[in-house]
């Protein structure tokens, strides 16, 4: 990563060397055990490493926490499980302009189990939840605008009136507080290739809170779900805890990754994580505001409560920003069609290279917006 | 691999140099490239590789397949599908012994969609499927006895009673001829890590036969199923074509190793690896039962159209003949109670390997069944 700054572990966590070893490790492993690899190098208790990791993050226990699947499937697993805890209501409340998967996935379960969408602003979610609401989604952090919403307060209200809350963290673990456990959140789902950089794909997780563990009926139902995986019994009895929601065989290149990236950075807790992120995005910040008329227009909340590990900057010019940012060595997002989104893993980013990339930034706008506004980047992995 | 005699790659095939080179080629992609991967490293095509490799392997369009989530996953997604191409129907036909995950995702979408599930024996499917049947899932080839299924004629007679099939090709895809075009199979599912060599717990596949792709809706739905997935499009529009089955991001590390473990075998049809599976279970046989009175129950058809690329035989201390063999260097699988299971994969196995592999069963059962049939072996991956 010489010379580069990374603002984009918000999208795609760089590799480190443990990583990779370990990575490697899994490869000689395979070769070495064969199927023996199940047991004797430990790939059955990947999943437990993770969710053990996770769980410290998130506030919760680990078996509150299994490490499967996508972040999709587990959000499908998590919103169908919510709603069939509440057979007597109607709705789902989802967010209007929210990572489009959210909005799906919300849309299939109504489908199935004969619900109804309520989409509205972000803004408006806390109202939106009455008593006919059986499932309340919502991403802790907006994926577009870096807003980080008042979880606790969003759960205390959803209770009051009987819903569950199903939290997105893709945006949001790794890089603020995510105290699932004392804000008594229902169900979450997240991934860990973003601010937690377990690699390309890597898989997702879901958390399942353990007043709720004997009432959860996974939708899909795979044998690494069941109480005795090795049984191959035909009676499907799902795990007492959260690992009823794992499903099939598991990735174990992929999630050995993802293992790695965790336990590489065990001593920094989400308050630390936090902290590091909002001083990084302050001090970017700073360096940006100290200029007038740039012509940015900040999408992201000033609040340092109030945002993730992320900005924003809308701008006609989006684009062609980002590609000269790209030129001088700052890696950040375009996202379609007129934002600037910049991410500051606690992690990846140091404060030297925030103070660097906001000069940087501020060098090219008051110079040019770039050479190409017309040709739109297709953005990958938000 | 040195001096073992691997019979179990129907469990989890071995790794090869290319794939741990393919592997270790995405770690460093993932360092240089970062974000830029997805295009620059080509991570955006390694779904579309292997699914051009699995059609020419599955007589498919490569429009028709799509690598994606966990064979558990895409069984869900196929039984739903299919069932909701079929609204006015009311049973999902299932073996009452088949792989657990089959039985369990089957009772799961008759929950979800109201419908009933008819279990019957594998060999009283054909009678089961009536004119109330929406959805037959069957495995191709049975996981424990190796019975394999005449697929072409169950989908024949599925099909004239209107009922849609689902096909579990996990122990038969790389194994056995798998002609889902020509037989007009209607959905299918499977995996990448047994006789595909793909890696531990690698990504599943779906097929939907073009003939359906108007119709077929996604439970559940990720921004890498929409149209196009780049426009973070509020509106659901599922791609045209069996993509519509992805989800969420695709896990690079895992999906890299099934791309290069499937292109390097490119040029083995499903012809000719069953005709060396076939061969190296019938020299396996021949050695065997050339000696009379060893006390194995053969539980797979002796028919070779009528099996897959395994054995398995029933033995009261099956758990202390596959430890003996595993001591003599001769790798299966123990299936409880009383099973031992041997894989003979085509890309694996040779003559020789199949000749002293059974030569030293044969050696064995004259001998001693071993030495500790109390201690049930965890098995895995079937």
């Amino acid at each position: 990563m010489t010379e580069r700054i990374y603002l984009d572990g918000n999208s795609l966590g760089p590799p480190s060397a443990a990583v990779r070893a370990a990575v490697i490790g899994a490869l000689d492993d395979w070769e070495h055990h064969l199927i023996d690899g199940w047991n004797q190098a430990g790939w059955l208790g990947v999943e437990r490493r993770v969710a053990t990791a996770l769980a410290a993050l998130l506030d919760a226990h680990p078996d509150e926490v299994t490490c499967t699947d996508s972040t999709s499937v587990n959000l499908f697993q998590a919103i169908t499980a919510g709603a069939r805890l509440r057979p007597d209501r109607s709705v789902i409340v989802v967010e209007d302009a929210g990572f489009p998967t959210d909005r799906y996935v919300a849309e299939s379960v109504a489908e199935l189990l004969g619900l109804t969408i309520r989409a509205v602003p972000r803004d408006a979610l806390g109202s939106a939840v009455a008593d006919d609401v059986a499932v309340l989604s919502v991403a802790h952090v907006d994926f577009h605008t870096g807003d980080r919403i008042d979880l606790a307060a969003l759960t205390a209200d959803a209770h009051r009136v009987g819903a569950v809350v199903v939290a997105d963290l893709a945006h949001a673990a790794g890089a603020v507080v995510t105290d699932l456990g004392t804000w008594d959140v229902d169900l979450a789902v997240g991934c860990t290739y973003k601010f937690l950089n377990g690699g390309p794909g890597g898989p997702g997780y879901l958390y399942a809170n353990r007043r709720l563990h004997a009432d959860l009926v996974p939708a899909i139902r795979g044998w690494f779900g069941h109480a005795e995986t090795f049984e191959f019994s035909q009676i499907y009895i799902p795990a007492p805890d959260a690992q009823r929601f794992r499903n099939g065989t598991p990735p174990i290149l992929s999630m050995t990754a993802a293992a790695a990236a965790l336990e590489e950075h065990a001593d920094l807790d989400a308050r630390a994580r936090e902290e590091i992120g909002q001083r990084l995005v302050g001090t970017f910040l700073d360096v940006v505001e100290a200029t007038d008329d740039l012509g940015l227009e900040l999408l992201t909340p000033r609040d340092a409560d109030r945002r993730g590990a992320q900005l924003s900057f809308r701008h006609p010019q989006a684009y062609a920003i980002v590609r000269a940012l790209h030129a001088r060595g700052v890696v950040g997002d375009h996202r379609p069609p007129d934002v600037v989104r910049l991410g500051f893993s606690p992690t990846v980013v140091t404060e030297d290279d925030a103070a660097a990339a906001a000069h940087v930034l501020v060098d090219i706008m008051q110079t040019s917006a770039g050479d190409d506004p017309t040709h739109p980047q297709r953005g990958l992995v938000p």
